[in-house]
């Protein structure tokens, strides 16, 4: 029997290259709004100022770090009151979502998201905020963005590597869907849309960066894989990575595009339903396979080991990972099969659903 | 290149056989009601009391007629002031839900649905009123119910020929949402979720009325088609279906099922993605092929001659149906080619993309 519970987020989506600035400025024109605080990162003022063209700006806003540090959030957010800001426009990435976010969560002040990268956040209600370099995040509905204004041109900015490391940490988030917390029939099927959309862009944009319809394709990938993940939660492969990445400082893109094959490989097993969904996204008999020839057509990291791990590592970060698998995991983690899926991430084996432990 | 307006409506769905006394009651709860009206028709009376039984009610209200007459509205608006009703509580099919929704309209009362079958009204914002047996209808996010319940053991005095006949209704609405005037990639991969599940779901209630898991996947693909539907707005199909329903008093659900596979069949060649869609969502190469076989093992009703339309009306018909046919539509509709497919759907021949006049 099927049993969920899922909550759909209001949220508008407004997709077209070339079309970003008369979108913003029809959005901003239906939203009623008089004081628009732009907020874009120094390297994204070019995007921004071309963006922003066709309407009027009350205040622009560059102060943007990554991981929202909080004493750089109340300075935004003050400034915000002090201009009676009415819309926040966030232009850029991860980050610079993230600070507009900050200033929702305070101030209830709407957000027209207009992203750079294929970070996601934009789609999503959860925040992040970081004090003496600790993280703290949360869910609020208020950082939802109401609109969200996609334009593959502006991420034209965005190099073939980094698009592909992006797009890849998007795929995870759909991937990881199938079997997070909070997976239900409609998160699979965003997400599984997803994966079908990412397969198709991603080697697209890898062959040729000027690739429109490709970067499309990534841009609308990515939507939906924030949408499946926002609502499916952290599944056992995000717990993985965000462990390891701050236990041993990993860069982030490059740790889920060598974890996400040994997850699958471990998991497909134990999750027949979502194995098989899974593969009709990617159009091969087995998930895996698909996955595999897509991180070869991306020449994808294949081992931990060229990021930063060490084999002496391996112990203590099955050690520090066990505490955060999720219950609802399809197949029972134990420090032995974790083990045993850390050596052959950190070695990078070819990934395998045989060899675990049980 | 890839462009669309998406709108996605807030909404909470709690899915689970068996649980929606449960379900219902925890909601209430979490809206932090304290006056609750439900509304159920005379014949759902039963089901009602087994599904409010862990809430307190203070209202129950049962004068429900199809097609939401203004009287009845006005007087349940009355009702609902009266009694200072502060939750609406739906149990039932469409007229009831459209009952309720006719009281949210002018008060704003929020909704939840209980649905017993495949009418998928409650996951929309459209409400329809009938005043001199003219209807009107409109779209208003007030009316869309905040939450569903559903529960597939409530559809079980459903029987299978009304149960086939509300399913391909819903499928009517997914194959409809991919050509129709705000399709876009959203609700077309919501669209081919559904017909994947209706196709898996409709089967199995026509072998066995009792096959929970069958009216399960009927449920979830009605809803979905309905979110579907609604954010694509209605195509050809329904244009068509529309017409003849009014003009000649011709059956809603039997109609439907008729006329779908004509306009697919007209429509596919013309419009070659949504084809590969329609068809990968029922597993068959081609996607007429795929709806075919599922009305074959449905006896679904073929001809437009069994059910009330006669040929003298069909060229009437032509002149009334073409005005309705949406700018949007992937092919030209000619008085030449809606002939041959009015004709093909009243005879009930095979259909086939062949024949139609260019």
């Amino acid at each position: 029997m099927t049993t969920f519970e899922h909550t759909t987020l209001p949220q508008r989506v407004l997709f077209g290259t070339g079309r970003a600035a008369q979108n913003l400025a029809a959005e901003v024109d239906r939203l009623g709004a008089r004081a628009v605080m732009v907020i874009a990162g120094p390297t994204e003022q070019p995007i921004a100022q071309t963006v922003t063209e066709r309407i009027t700006v009350a205040l622009r806003y560059d102060d943007v770090a990554p991981h929202v540090p909080i004493a750089k959030a109340e300075k935004a957010r003050a400034a915000a009151t002090e201009h009676g800001i009415d819309l926040l426009v966030c232009i850029g990435g991860g980050s610079t979502t993230g600070l507009a976010k900050a200033i929702a969560l305070t101030t209830g002040l709407p957000i027209v998201a207009v992203p750079t990268t294929y970070a996601g956040s934009e789609a999503t209600n959860v925040w992040g905020l970081t004090e003496d370099s600790r993280k703290s995040t949360g869910v609020d509905d208020r950082v939802l963005p109401v609109t969200v204004v996609y334009d593959a041109d502006l991420t034209s900015s965005l190099p073939a590597d980094l698009s592909v490391a992006s797009g890849l940490n998007a795929l995870a988030h759909s991937i990881d869907s199938m079997w997070a917390p909070r997976a239900d029939p409609i998160n699979q099927a965003l997400a599984a849309e997803a994966i079908r959309t990412l397969n198709a862009g991603l080697p697209a944009v890898k062959a040729d960066p000027d690739d429109i319809a490709g970067r499309e394709d990534c841009l609308y990938g990515a939507y939906l894989s924030a949408v499946a993940f926002a609502s499916a939660g952290s599944g056992m492969h995000h717990k993985i990575c965000h462990v390891l990445g701050g236990a041993y400082n990993l860069p982030h893109a490059q740790t889920h595009a060598v974890v996400l094959p040994y997850v699958l490989a471990f998991l497909a097993p134990a999750a027949p339903a979502a194995e098989a969904r899974i593969a009709a996204a990617f159009g091969t008999a087995h998930a895996l396979d698909g996955l595999n020839t897509l991180r070869a057509r991306l020449d994808a990291p294949t081992a931990l080991a060229d990021h930063g791990l060490t084999e002496d590592n391996i112990p203590e970060a099955v050690a520090l990972i066990l505490p955060f698998i999720p219950d609802t995991t399809p197949r029972q983690v134990t420090p032995g099969n974790l083990e045993v899926l850390l050596r052959a991430a950190w070695a990078g084996t070819q990934p395998s659903s045989e060899g675990f432990l049980s």
